[in-house]
């Protein structure tokens, strides 16, 4: 069998696609694919099911197995490093030391301390090849969100915007319905469903009462949704209040009103604050604690602005309407950068005509260096180990 | 010999691939390249030259002669209709029938109305087969500056912008050096290369005192340069006359000072005025008259907004730096759009990295139109011929 680098970037890159298919239902935890390869055939595939259920590698030796194959000497092409620990569910490392494959790739190191390297070590002692580090940057895209969690202690951040080309989301009176097209929104639509939470602002709330659902692509599971209101001054008839999960975050508590809130299962959170408001990378540490992997931000200017110069938005996702609009709100309100060089630069990932708009993802360099930078060291202890 | 229309189109654009590569030397002349085909040899090809060169068609015949090949029986790809008329040249038609290929294959009719339809009605009297229309959109995208002069009267209108993600142009202060990168410095120069003029404010000649010359890319010549100086207040020191050829148009004359600059190959030219400024599309109008195709206009917020206003751009080149500057100025000055139904909206044609920016070109639709429409009568015209 040809152990050569492009075979096992085009395997991983199937078991990629499986991952993808898991999308909107494993959180928290990560969307994984395996796919189990003898030369060219396809033995048996699988993708992570909803937390509580089996594992992408467990899920793909039952296929195998239920099509009659024996799965000694294959090889097993995995994204994420198999758990050796009895979670949810029993220790994927397990089922696959007694299926003996000849070689598992894996694409990134699980960076959960629980796993701790103990999956490849374990494979390693029961006499399978392991290849670390197939296609490990598409894998990291898949679950920004799990690693950032797991070695950052924070959630992975990206903030939506709708805006003209020239920079405005409304018109100068506030009408922002709509700059962008129906596919944007759709599209829009489907980054909300991926994530774990929907986060937005008071002022938003007060503007549009928005219900931050998934409406427009179908979704197994909607995720929860959360308010940033300093000062607690939500409307308890807000539409967002319509019984899905709902966290408002506050600097100034008022028990009543979160007692009659909480029986709409709504969660009010005390968070510290700062000269500026509350404390948002507090928010963002709150979040992670409580299991959110990925946050979908959809706010005005004021709180846009509070994240990016508080280092809390890992991503830009914006979509552009092809028009200019002379004047309107700006998409983040900031003070303006000292100087160019000063002015912090995200990198472009992506471009895309979504319907007549143009949708560009943008990536935080740094923020993304300090995944893959753990990343690395997970494989170098892995080595090491 | 296959008629077919996937082979008409893969030699098209074999012949589109020629005339780009005299992209900056053929104004006020239509770019054009031709190959001469037979089955999958290629016989001849070759592009327009300078002015008052050879044609196309002329440098694929003499290329095919040069190699010893006859051409009777062949196959004429050619990216514009053959010229009947005597211009600077002979008329390529004349060539054409007297080496007598079987057919001649031809992208865009002729829009110019000396040349009305003749060229391919000529052909036809002499038995020449004549297919029209191949890659029609790709070869009006090469002259769209040609066809608007010949049927608009009017120049094909780029607007050049750098800017921000959240549409600034410069920090408040004014710095706007450098918010997008050296690659998208070049690249903006490789379009001030193609264009006949570089345009404009009086505003960024007082700011900047730019040469708006081409210096980032090599040039076989460097285009006119105009400025927009509705109160003749242009520094007679400015570093834009340099030598080369300036236009300055301005509402009040100073004849004295216009004196002075004619010595330096400056022209002042005196137009109409509007309750807002200079009446821009006289202007255009008037730049169309002086045999200018196309025009790049790198200007401040002030004219980029008025000729925008005014009706007068056709297409946007948008450099995008991946940051958010927070506050600036704008890439262009206009009242607020009434309502988002009413902004006028282009079209995306092109995204594209370019180093660490996002180069992106947007299109009038109705402009754009307007020239397709034109085209279209000159093919109904010589079908019905």
């Amino acid at each position: 069998m040809s152990h050569d680098a492009e075979t096992d970037a085009r395997w991983m890159r199937h078991a990629l696609a499986l991952a993808e298919s898991s999308l909107y239902i494993t959180s928290p935890n990560p969307r994984v694919g395996c796919v189990i390869v003898r030369g060219d055939a396809v033995l048996g595939q699988g993708a992570t099911q909803q937390a509580g259920g089996p594992h992408a590698e467990v899920v793909a030796l039952r296929d195998a197995h239920a099509k009659g194959h024996d799965i000694a000497g294959s090889t097993v092409y995995v994204t994420l490093e198999p758990c050796s620990h009895h979670g949810r569910t029993p220790p994927c490392v397990d089922a696959l030391i007694e299926a003996r494959p000849e070689r598992v790739v894996i694409a990134l190191c699980d960076p959960n301390p629980l796993v701790g390297g103990q999956g490849v070590a374990r494979l390693r002692e029961a006499g399978i090849a392991v290849t670390l580090g197939a296609c490990a940057d598409e894998a990291l895209a898949l679950n920004a969100g799990f690693v950032s969690r797991m070695t950052r202690g924070l959630p992975w951040v990206w903030l939506k915007s709708g805006v003209s080309l020239d920079g405005h989301s409304a018109l100068p009176g506030g009408d922002s319905k709509w700059i962008t097209g129906p596919l944007a929104r759709a599209d829009g639509h489907q980054w909300r469903a991926r994530s774990c939470v929907v986060l937005t602002g008071i002022g938003t709330v007060r503007a549009d009462n928005p219900l931050l659902t998934v409406r427009d692509v179908p979704t197994p599971r909607q995720p929860a949704r959360a308010v940033v209101d300093t000062r607690f001054e939500i409307d308890e008839n807000a539409r967002l209040f319509d019984g899905g999960k709902v966290w408002v975050f506050v600097c100034q508590n008022d028990p009543a009103k979160a007692e009659r809130l909480a029986a709409r299962n709504v969660e009010v959170v005390v968070m510290p604050s700062m000269s500026s408001g509350i404390d948002l990378p507090s928010v963002m540490r709150w979040l992670a604690a409580h299991e959110i992997n990925e946050v979908h931000v959809e706010a005005g200017a004021r709180l846009s602005g509070a994240l990016l110069e508080t280092g809390c938005v890992d991503e830009l996702l914006v979509y552009m309407a092809p028009m200019l609009l002379g004047q309107g709100l700006g998409m983040a309100r900031m003070p303006a950068a000292a100087s160019l060089e000063a002015a912090e630069r995200f990198v472009f990932i992506d471009a895309m005509p979504v319907g007549t708009d143009m949708r560009l993802r943008l990536r935080h360099p740094g923020h993304w260096a300090a995944l893959t930078q753990a990343l690395d060291q997970a494989v170098q202890h892995r080595l090491a180990g």
